[in-house]
C-alpha cells in the first residue's frame, strides 16, 4: 500500500547545518552514521529537509536551476549520480560561470549539463525526483539564498503538476540540446 | 455546490497582450467590454492567466514580492484597491527603489507596502487572493521576466499550502511593520 503522497512547504532562512550524517545514512541505510567533526549542528531545517527529499532519488534527477551555487547541495547531487541516478540539469548561461558556480564541478564528474543561449534568463528552480515529486519555489540553490533570503519551496507529489514540469523540462532539455548551439557571433 | 478547486501552472515567457478588456470586464461584468484600440493582442496568454486570477479577488489580496516593475500588474492590483479589496504588499527594500519599480505608485495610491530591512532579500514571489488561492514560483512581477526569461507560476487552491504561506505572510506583515523600522545607521 502506497504512503500518503508527499506535500510539504519549507520557508527560508535555514540555520546552517552539516549534511554529511544524511549522506553517510544514504551511503549505508540502517548503518548508524559516526558524528560529523566539523563545528556545524546536523538538526532538522529546511536545507537538512531539502537534501533529505533529494536524496530519495532513485532511478532520476532532473534539474532546472537558474543559479547553482551552494556546495552542500552540489554534494548531494553528485552522491546521487555516483550512485547511478540519472541526474540532468538545465542552467542559466549567464550565471553558470559565476565565482561559487557548482557548475564546472558537477559537469567533471561526468554529470549532463544543458543551458540556454538567450539573452533572457532561464529563472526557473525546480527539481523533479523520479519523475514523481516536485521540488520547486523561489529559492536560488546559493548559500546566500539558503542561508539569508525569505524564500519558499513546495514539495508537491501530485501527478498533474508534475507532468506540467517534467513535460516543461523536456521542451526546455530538447531546446538546449548543444546540437542547436550556435558558436558564431550572434547578429545583435 | 462549490466549483472543483482551481490547479493550474502557468510557464513564461507569455506573449504580450493587453489587459484592458479585462480590467473593462472585472469593472461591468455582463457588458461586452469596448476593444482596445492599443496595438497589442489581447488573446488567452501566460500574463492575462494571471491577471484574470488576480481579478477574481473580492475581500482580499496579499502580496510577496522581491521585484515588482510590471505596469499591467500594478494597474490589476490598483483596480482591485479602488474597488475595496483589501491589499497588503510585503516587498524588498533593495529592489523597491530601482527605476520602473511600480511600488511607489502603488503607496501614492493609498495601498499599503511594508519591506525589510536586512541585507538578504525578501525573494518570495507569491500572492494571496481571498486568503482562499495560492499564486507562487519563480517569476519577479517585472515586464523582463514575463516577456523574456523562462519561468512557472503555481496556482493552487489548496487549504493546506494557502495556510502556510498566510502564515509566512502574517509573520512578515508583522515583523516588517514601520513601528519596528530603525532609522539609525546600522552597526556592521
Amino acid at each position: 500500500r502506497r504512503a500518503r503522497p508527499v506535500r510539504e512547504v519549507l520557508f527560508f532562512p535555514s540555520r546552517p547545518c552539516c549534511i554529511e550524517t544524511l549522506l553517510a545514512e544514504a551511503a549505508e541505510p540502517g548503518v548508524p552514521a559516526r558524528p560529523c567533526p566539523c563545528p556545524l549542528p546536523s538538526g532538522d531545517t529546511a536545507l537538512s529537509r531539502l537534501v533529505r527529499r533529494l536524496l530519495s532519488a532513485r532511478r532520476s534527477l532532473d534539474l532546472c536551476l537558474f543559479s547553482f551555487s551552494c556546495p552542500q547541495l552540489a554534494r548531494a547531487v553528485q552522491f546521487l549520480h555516483r550512485r547511478g541516478v540519472r541526474v540532468r540539469l538545465v542552467t542559466d548561461a549567464q550565471y553558470m560561470g559565476l565565482h561559487g558556480s557548482q557548475i564546472g564541478r558537477l559537469r567533471h564528474a561526468g554529470i549532463q549539463v544543458r543551458h540556454d543561449q538567450h539573452s533572457g534568463y532561464m529563472h526557473h528552480k525546480f527539481a523533479i525526483v523520479d519523475r514523481r515529486m516536485l521540488i520547486t519555489g523561489s529559492l536560488n540553490w546559493t548559500a546566500q539564498a539558503i542561508q539569508s533570503n525569505r524564500e519558499n519551496v513546495l514539495v508537491v507529489e501530485d501527478a498533474e503538476y508534475v507532468k506540467a514540469f517534467q513535460d516543461e523540462f523536456e521542451r526546455i532539455w530538447e531546446e538546449y540540446n548543444p546540437a542547436n548551439y550556435s558558436f558564431f557571433p550572434q547578429k545583435q
